[in-house]
C-alpha cells in the first residue's frame, strides 16, 4: 500500500467553460503520480468538483498547479453562478485513505497552504480539521459574503489570513485549505422541477434542521435534467449507511407524491458501503468478505 | 495473479452430523495451499455444500482427501434425506476463476477422476462439461435411481463408469466429477412455511418449464427456518442480474400474499453482480470502477 494516501476534492468556480475546466484538469492528468478519480460541473451553480488521489507530496504539486490554473483563468468579478463562491479556487480539502492518518492531511494542507499564499499571492484560511480559530471550521462562515465581500472582510482582526496576503486577491479572491474527513456525496434526483419539494425533504433530514445525525442535505434544481434533487453529504456512512438515506428521502418525498428518479455518486465511495447497500436490498443477513470474488480476477 | 485458480463445490451427503462434517472440512482446513470459503449444511437435505479455492494440484488433494474421509464415514445404506443422492460424496464440481479455461477444469476434473477410482475403488462418472456421453451431461440424468438403484444401473452398458470399478461401491455408491462455468447460488426464504407456494414461483420462474433464462430453480422448506425457500442457481449473472431474481421472486410471491424473509448466497458471488445490485437499488445511472475505494485500503 502506498504511504499518505490521500483523496483532494477541490472546487473551482466554473462549471460552464468546457475549455477552461479541462485546462485545469489537465494539471491532473499530467501528473503521473496522481489519479484523477471524478468529476462534476454544473453550469447553474457555475462550479466544478474535481476528486483525485495520491500521495501527499504529489498532491501538493497538482492541487497547487491547478490552483495556477484556475487563479489565471477565473475572474469573480465576472462570474456568475448560484453556489455562493469566494475564490476562483474557492476550497481544497484533503481526506485520508487507507492508514493515513488526518495528521498528516492537516500537514499537507498546511504546506499547500503557505505554497499558494507565497507564490500565487492568494490569501488562505485554513478551515475543517486545520482551522486555527473556531470561526474557520465551517465553510460557510468563512465563506460569508462570498468575493464581493472579502474586500472588506479580510480587513477585520478576526479574517486575518492564516497565510498570505491581507488583501482580497483582485479576480481571484481567496482560498480555503484544510483537512477532512472522509465522507459520501451521493445527490438524490426527483421526478419533479419543484426546488421547494427537495429543499423541504432536505430540511426534514439533515442533522443541522434536526434530522438525521451525519447528513448534511440542501434542495435545488438542476437545470440540465430539468428536476429538483436533494444535494446530500454522508460524514460517517458506518453509522449513516446509504440504504437509510435513500429510504428516508424516499419516505419523505411520498408527503408530496414523488418518485425518485435516479441518483448520483460524486467522488468516491468505499466498496464496504456499497456491499452494504446490496445486502440491505437482497435481504442477506450476512455477507462474509471471503466469499465475494474480487471483479479483478473476473477480467 | 495465481495461476489455474479454481473454485471446487463438492456435495457430501451428511448435513446432520456436525462432527462427521468437521472431520470432513478438516480435510481442506488442513492444505494450507486451500482456502476454504463457505459451507452450507441442511440436515432435511443431510447434505453439505463445501465451496474451497485453489489452483489446480491442490485443488486435487484437497478434494481427493475430503472423498477419502466422507467414503470412510458415510454409509448411504443408513442415509436418509430429502435431497436426491448416489454416493457419500455425491457430486465433485471444479469451476473457472480468473484467467483460467474451462480446458484446466476439465482436466483437473480427469486427474481427480482417475485418482478417486484407483484409490479409493469408487466408480466415477465425468459429468457437465467434462461429459463423455450425451446421457452424462445432466447431473439428474446420472442420477436418477440414486444409492440404491445403481446396484443394477452401473451393469447397464450406456452407465459403464468413465473410471473405476464398474460395480457400486457398497457404502459408498458413485460419484460424479466435472467441470461447470461459475454460478451464482442464490436462496430466497419466504414469509410462509408452505413448501408449495415456494414450488410454484420456482415453476414459474425456471427455464426448464418456460421461465427465465439462465435460472434453475426450486421449491422447498426449510425445517430449521420454519419457512419456505426458493432455490436457486443463476447460470449466467451478467444476462440475468440477481435484482431480476429477487424482482421476480417478489412478484411472483404477491400472488400468494408472501413477502420475501431473508435472502441468502451459497459460495463464491462475483464483486461484480453486488455492485449492480447496489447500483440498481441506489437508482445510479452510472457506478465507475474508480469511484470505488477498495475494502481493503479501509482496514
Amino acid at each position: 500500500m502506498k504511504s499518505n494516501l490521500m483523496e483532494c476534492v477541490p472546487n473551482i468556480s466554473n462549471g460552464s467553460d468546457p475549455e477552461l475546466i479541462e485546462y485545469c484538469l489537465d494539471a491532473i492528468r499530467q501528473n503521473p503520480s496522481l489519479k484523477l478519480i471524478d468529476y462534476s460541473s454544473d453550469s447553474d451553480h457555475n462550479r466544478t468538483v474535481i476528486t483525485f488521489v495520491g500521495e501527499s507530496e504529489a498532491l501538493i504539486e497538482g492541487a497547487f498547479e491547478l490552483s495556477k490554473r484556475a487563479i489565471q483563468k477565473i475572474d469573480l468579478n465576472f462570474q456568475k453562478g448560484t453556489h455562493p463562491r469566494m475564490g476562483a479556487i474557492d476550497v481544497i480539502p484533503f481526506v485520508p485513505l487507507g492508514n493515513t492518518s488526518i495528521q498528516e492531511c492537516i500537514k499537507t494542507s498546511e504546506i499547500l497552504a503557505e505554497k499558494v499564499a507565497t507564490h500565487l499571492k492568494l490569501p488562505v484560511y485554513l478551515y475543517a480539521l486545520s482551522a486555527r480559530a473556531e470561526n474557520r471550521k465551517k465553510l460557510p462562515s468563512i465563506r460569508k459574503g462570498e468575493f464581493e465581500g472579502f474586500a472588506e472582510k479580510i480587513k477585520l482582526p478576526e479574517w486575518t489570513p492564516d497565510f498570505g496576503p491581507c488583501e482580497r486577491h483582485s479576480t481571484a479572491g481567496v482560498v480555503a485549505i484544510g483537512a477532512r474527513e472522509f465522507l459520501v456525496a451521493f445527490n438524490i434526483y426527483l421526478h419533479t422541477p419543484h426546488e421547494s419539494i427537495a429543499e423541504q425533504i432536505a430540511k426534514n433530514l439533515r442533522e443541522s434542521s434536526g434530522g438525521h445525525r451525519f447528513l448534511q442535505a440542501k434542495g435545488m434544481f438542476i437545470a440540465e435534467k430539468g428536476l429538483a434533487q436533494v444535494s446530500m453529504n454522508i460524514l460517517d456512512y458506518n453509522k449513516l449507511p446509504i440504504y437509510r438515506v435513500i429510504e428516508m428521502v424516499r419516505m419523505e418525498a411520498k408527503r408530496f407524491g414523488v418518485a425518485i428518479a435516479e441518483s448520483e455518486l460524486i467522488g468516491l465511495a468505499p466498496m464496504q458501503a456499497l456491499l452494504d447497500t446490496a445486502a440491505y436490498y437482497m435481504q442477506l443477513p450476512s455477507l462474509k468478505p471471503e466469499q465475494i470474488v474480487e471483479t479483478k480476477i473476473w477480467e
